[in-house]
């Protein structure tokens, strides 16, 4: 089980999200709350885009994030609008640097908490799916980033959502071939730097919690004494794995098999609905 | 809040008492239940004696105990009669190797659970009791491993009771001098190789767990179908922050203010009392 | 490029080998002769076989050989029969433990220097061919260890020669449908814990070195006054990639082409062929 | 032996000055030309400062910096008007981030290339120097970081070459007291944010190289066709142990026992001159 959490919106010092809020993500590698594991120590990751970059940066460390202090400088010295923070606890697959998320792809970034169930069955079948020019640029060995150049596969950089519907598809039918009865666990957050979608979807039916922030005019209006809040535009919007503060009113739990979009204008919520590809057998 | 464990007896492979045991010290990295904090992730420590060498092998690592290969590599390929593992949560002073436990120093090993109170405002007056010839052997920058160079300047090679009594006595008077009114709280466990002392003590009288197996002896006929425990030397033993299994009778708490050796012949218990060094002042 | 070394004899203590020897393998981790980078520094590693165990030991470590101290402990205080060590230089993929050789397989260890040229661009044609049971257990993203996987699935356990021959065959296949005029380059040693093969080949025909110790009478005899060399039994070999000691008449070169075995009785030296496996195209 | 380079100028990123000149620093790190070493393998640093920022960050690694991803994300997507970095060859004290520099205190960082000799031996006479409020603040075990503790005991802030001046009196008192002939070897880098200075001395009067960059009116003058060159204001000036590029007329040796300061205005260069401090007896 791993934490993660997307920030899109004025632009911050990343530490005012990461370790600043009473239960931030940071304090949640040591204690998170609503997972069946409390710890998150099998590494961290950080993306962030900047300005005058064609690709956002990712920094990815094996040491639990709490204590990295590479990671606590970086955080308190860079500012930006978007970024997105993994904290991992491993289920299996090594500790190593390539498998921390956020996974990067060109402008895209990708992050996940769940899991592909009996991955160690089914990862060759998964891998022959991935895009014969993709599948050299598979750096790691995670169900995550597979699952990431599989939607890359079906088409995430022109339609992400399908493209994670179709993966979806593709990964339970390769699963249920192989008699795994729930094949997929998941929250996943990706990115290209412009907007932000947050998935919710299990093959039970019980997803792992994800939340996203109310609307900020509607939290200063809630909470007119707390400075920091006035300086956030309308548009700011955090989605994150379990709440960084409480706050009442301030959160809303993304419904379970849905997905939402963060961009300019008005914010959206959708069903979210695997697609079969035709490929599962 | 740290967690460690000596075992002294019949040579075993480490890993049966690292991994093996129910709450084995590799599970209490991640779910220690005596003490204040549950998950002791900031590194990991293992020292041993290996026959035909002089000094003891040590391997400090500064990732989680329970996610790191190399250690279950080396545990689960070498023999020891004799050997100390710790796991570190750290209180401030840097992840590093040079702060892991167990600290060496010629033949000796040494372990602590604990820690000096505002040790950043004594440690300089601390570092000033240390032998000349010792002071640039301190390589880290922890308040354990400066315990440790103080009770070797204090005689820990010729009298480690009386050492160990001469080290806390003087840091009860340096941080009193400078107004902490309890200025040490500790576990240690120390080793030449032949003989491991075990100490339990604090300013305030509510020190650390600690514990020490039943002789084997007992523990034997208690549990006469549990075939590991039969191999097992009468003279072997274990001393442990905290219990490895639920095994009623097998485990004795150290009392407060004491200390236990473990040697050939029958291991001793004796109370544990500071001597002022007249250095305080 | 990379070095490795492969011991097989009376036990040592692994010291010996990998630190005392004046032109040792971590003397050549910073300053190596005879190829074309003079550093190894992109991580290390060390397997060896234990009394009583079923499977080699392997430590990892992704910082340079010559400052790790963790390394200098085990290898200072651990004896074997039989090790492998190797140290790297990127071509280009991750610095991480998974790809750092000795990779095990079982009782199996393998190393190797040299690459597959444009690994990248037919690394999924080289997946393809690896077993189905085997592929999930590949954790690394080098070219060494798909070559490892390769000849698992061609054999390695039963025929290592013809293994290693058909995997060469099946790179060299795949290479050249991809128009690379040279695909593969390299030096290899693999172990089952009781003989030793010492492969030398490049499709160019123009392979790294490697280097066999002359048989220990021999050294003896032109070496009475060395009393290292006395006590090492008759049986005792090393192959190495670049000698160890300027030692005229200890060293022989692997011709081109060639494989050589370390095993019990007299040790034998053979012409190397790549074996066409049809599945190429 | 070590490496440094310091940028004060129009903001850049810093991967311009790490990353892409021909003989850039991170190829240093692998070819250095012009030290007893030629591999800087053994942990880096980079401290930058930031707009809106009270104190530099600083980001340490004990890994090589040639293969070091998180460096080359984070030089690749941050801009800075003044950075230093410095790549390490271990001269004996461990390899950990408390070791690497820059090493940081309130706005200052200060980089080292060379070495106190007998380190070892006038280790605790150099520490009881440094004043009572700044001690327990030195966590790792460098001549180097003990030097810049020194200096702060002896007024980096308020005067930084008579400051440092002291600091090198002090260490050729205490050092010759202890019959070392040549007790200190050194170029030094510090900055406050606003200023830099550079500093070459050795007591053997054979001092290790430093350059800095000719004006940059006189670099476009001479190089009109290089495009980069001519957005840098005419105050960018660079620091650096050995030259990045080869530019004739482009880098300036640092002459013997002198130092020059970077700053708004003309820069000055000064002789240097170690100060009796009367402490050393």
């Amino acid at each position: 089980m791993c934490r993660w959490l997307a920030y899109s919106g004025s632009p911050v010092l990343i530490e005012e999200l990461l370790y600043r809020p009473e239960h931030s993500l940071i304090d949640q590698s040591l204690h998170a709350r609503l997972g069946a594991e409390t710890t998150n120590g099998d590494g961290f990751g950080l993306g962030w885009y900047a300005p005058d970059s064609q690709t956002p940066a990712v920094f990815h460390s094996i040491e639990p994030a709490w204590n990295d202090r590479n990671l606590h400088e970086v955080a308190s010295h860079v500012q930006s609008p978007l970024f997105l923070a993994h904290i991992r606890a491993s289920t299996g697959t090594a500790v190593q640097q390539t498998n921390c998320h956020p996974f990067r792809y060109g402008r895209w970034l990708w992050v996940h908490n769940g899991l592909v169930r009996d991955f160690h069955r089914i990862k060759r079948d998964l891998a022959l799916a991935v895009d014969d020019s993709l599948y050299a640029s598979i750096e790691g060995s995670t169900d995550s980033e597979m699952m990431f150049y599989l939607a890359l596969t079906f088409g995430l950089e022109d339609d992400p959502p399908r493209a994670v519907e179709r993966m979806v598809g593709h990964v339970e039918e390769v699963g249920r071939r192989h008699g795994i009865e729930h094949p997929i666990q998941m929250t996943i957050g990706t990115t290209d730097g412009n907007s932000v979608w947050g998935f919710r979807y299990s093959s039970e039916g019980k997803s792992r919690t994800l939340y996203y922030s109310t609307d900020m005019r509607t939290v200063r209006e809630l909470y007119p004494d707390r400075p920091r809040l006035q300086d956030l535009s309308d548009e700011t919007r955090i989605v994150v794995s379990e709440p960084l503060v409480d706050l009442p009113g301030a959160w809303n739990e993304v419904p379970e098999s849905s997905y939402g979009v963060v961009h300019d204008g008005e914010d959206e919520l959708h069903p979210f609905t695997p697609v079969n590809t035709g490929n599962g057998g």
